[in-house]
């Protein structure tokens, strides 16, 4: 037998260390490993297979949206990324760039893609004439790439892989609602797919999209204070078509620019989910995500073995009709070894199935989030387990939001900002005048930043959390990732 | 009501002129543009559609084969490439290189992966360790870049879309059956979904995969008489397992280098399968891989409008359940229009539904392969419309195979054989000694290649096409796209 990789003992404590702890979860649960090319990772196959799940479910609401997806090349040529002057500013510092192919030197220099705004509209001022070719809504699946000075698995790598959806519309009211339905269809799948809850709501000049007219977002919260910029959307109100004269005739015949917007989601949303949901043990998987939901280790001497593969084959047969089900059989590992290993990759449910269970008729359940075992009737198997997912998917999500709630603090008194951003973070609800120079002061002496101003907020009478004049405004402060 | 942009008169005659042909159609069919960068395209919506569905068919058939998808990074550096001596000589002369990152000048310079054989092996060598990890089988799908002289939209572009296979056995017999499992596996998609013949066998020396033992392929016949390599399978042997050394202990303790196995399809095949499907009046899609099988067009006039409309809804319903439907109720369009538009894109059906066929419970069907109409009663259409879509997949298929068939000559005469290249092209059947040099000297003064020889290949007495010296061995030869 194998000794057991997997131990749960060799990983740190998810409390005293949350970076180290996901850095030995992602080797332990086999999700990624650290690739030959600087700030790059290899996706193994579960945590492709993660990737896969949310393409699959984010796919399915983005063409609900009416967005049809597409493919654009991976190179842009620096002249073209030029023409929108902040968004090259923006991104400059960032870029890979290709100077040879084909072994020659190369008039121009080609960016490989940190975003693909440039490239597209250059198209959509081919393709759009007049007003009959309004809306146009696009999507991609893709690898970007950011040369990032710091990188780490999944949050921040210098390839990721992710979704960009762009859209062209005839007035601005259209592409405004165009934001919101994205961002939408975002909260929707961070709720039912991640299992998790976060904070909506726009961006400051500052932090907004560089190129854009407005960044709306979703963020969620770490385990350790800090905020994860897990979506965004954007209007680009006509920036860009001005830049790359996207032009249409409208219907009296007039010329006009359009309007647009752009949203992403990307594998850095992933890395979030996985950090919030997992524990001292490994990962727990969500199971509307978990590439299998339910794990089925047999216990059997070698005389028992045609009766409980009997048994095996009737319950996978009947389970796999709605469940993402597998039987570890393998004879090469020892069903012990079995368990911590996929506890460590997170599955939601195991079931262990001896001579016992099948003599009773009966399954031995243990459930991965709440690390307790029962034993569960055979009949009507299927039902109780989808009750018991459903109920996983649930308190996941109830114990995101409680945990953001429980770490977001109203405060007036600067010292005390300070001094929870010293220690615990977390996200502070507090006045700010909308002056950049008091955010740029508050980022540099707190490292937190403004992460986004709720829709939905109420006028209030206030100080600058900052520099004591007047505001209106209360901003979520916290330091993001 | 606007021009209409598709009209086929535009279109080149196939016969005339198949290159012009195709990228007019390219174009009319709105599958692709071309983008700012040279010999990059842009996968439009219909385009990409067709490379999902590409995707979904395919992706189920190699996860079939116990296979899971992974992402690797897309940088390679240049010396991890120059590990395995021919395989970089092979793609030496095709790389794109990154030699900038975040505004500096990089150590190292950075491939863009052509292939990702050497990135991922580099990994292998760390994942095996024991006979217990073996066989290891990964697939993924991704972007590759080939820098190419000269460029030709879906067949030759130097970014293109493909999936690639890897995968590492104990045994070379165990790889071999990998291999043969693989061609396979690409037999029944392009048999089940792209409706196409295509012959296989194993490449020469010259024509093999650079770095690999043996390659093996599938490969159709282009209407103008030129062979396309529409997806390959790699016996690889244990090059590169020596060259990144990836070895395991085998159950007797002693330590092996594995035996691997590499294959993949591109968006090349799309190219291949839109260029032999198609007629003058634009694209024929084969039903399997339609991202449309049945369009709709009403034709009514203002007070016949809730009638229809009710009728349609129904129709839907019925349809959707099984089939790939969408009514066309742009009001912004004529029905000629809409017509013309969806038989350039190729959907396989067309229903024409006006106040006659209501009244008549009836619908007028268009099919896009025989340019026929015929009237079919409104009740049991869906299965109706099933069997004809499965007639025309079979016909379609059946159609490329008699092409083949037709084109295909034994030829053991050069003067012949030279004649038959200047000329109708096509496939010829010819005695090879097996020397390079004559392989060399018939590519040099007829354009043609080996293109492989036939599996069940039977051994008979003849002499070299070439030098005339005894050989054993029809090979196929053809001019290569």
């Amino acid at each position: 037998m194998t000794k057991a990789k997997f131990s749960k003992k060799q990983l740190p404590r998810k409390k005293d260390d949350l970076s180290a702890w996901f850095l030995a979860v992602v080797q332990a649960a086999e999700l990624a490993d650290y690739a030959p090319v600087r700030g790059t990772m290899v996706f193994r196959p579960w945590g492709y297979a993660l990737w896969e799940r949310v393409q699959e479910s984010l796919d399915k609401l983005i063409k609900g949206m009416g967005v049809e997806n597409t493919y654009f090349p991976l190179f842009i040529p620096l002249s073209l990324l030029e023409k929108e002057k902040s968004h090259v500013e923006g991104f400059a510092p960032e870029l890979a760039v290709v100077t040879h192919g084909g072994g020659e030197k190369l008039a121009e220099p080609l960016v490989v893609r940190p975003t693909s705004e440039t490239i597209m509209y250059a198209m959509f001022a081919k393709w759009i004439k007049s007003w009959r070719d309004l809306p146009l809504k696009i999507n991609q699946w893709c690898n970007v790439v950011r040369w990032e000075k710091r990188t780490y698995p999944f949050l921040r790598t210098t390839e990721f892989l992710w979704q960009e959806g762009h859209t062209a519309h005839a007035t601005h009211e259209e592409a405004e609602e165009q934001v919101r339905e994205a961002l939408a269809v975002y909260e929707k799948e961070f709720a039912e797919y991640f299992a998790l809850a976060g904070i909506t709501g726009i961006k400051s000049e500052a932090e907004k999209f560089a190129g854009g007219l407005k960044t709306t977002c979703f963020e969620v919260l770490l385990p350790d204070g800090r905020a994860l910029q897990a979506a965004t959307s954007h209007d680009l109100g006509q920036n860009f078509a001005r830049a790359f004269e996207v032009k249409f005739q409208n219907q009296v015949g007039e010329e006009e620019f359009v309007w647009q917007t752009s949203w992403g989601l990307s594998t850095r949303a992933l890395g979030g989910m996985l950090m919030i949901h997992g524990d001292d043990q490994g990962l727990f998987l969500p199971p509307a995500l978990a590439p299998l939901q339910v794990i089925i280790v047999p216990i059997f001497s070698e005389g028992e073995k045609s009766v409980i593969e009997e048994y095996l084959r009737q319950l996978v047969r009947e389970l796999e009709a709605e469940l993402r089900v597998r039987v570890d059989d393998r004879s090469s590992h020892t069903p012990g070894w079995k368990f911590n290993y996929w506890e460590v990759k997170g599955v939601p449910l195991r079931l262990e199935i001896g001579r016992r269970e099948v003599e009773e008729e009966k399954v031995l359940l243990f459930r991965r989030d709440t690390l307790e075992k029962e034993y569960l009737p055979r009949r009507g198997i299927k039902e109780q387990l989808k009750t018991i997912l459903g109920d996983q998917m649930q308190q996941a999500r109830e114990r995101s939001r409680r945990f953001i709630e429980k770490q977001t603090r109203e405060v007036n008194d600067y010292q005390e900002f300070k001094e929870i951003m010293a220690e615990e973070r977390g996200l502070i609800r507090a006045f700010w005048c909308g002056n950049p120079d008091c955010e740029a002061q508050i980022k540099t002496e707190t490292k937190a930043t403004t992460r986004c101003r709720p829709f939905a907020l109420e006028k209030e009478k206030g100080h600058c959390i900052y520099c004591r004049q007047p505001a209106q405004e209360r901003w979520y402060f916290a330091q993001a990732y």
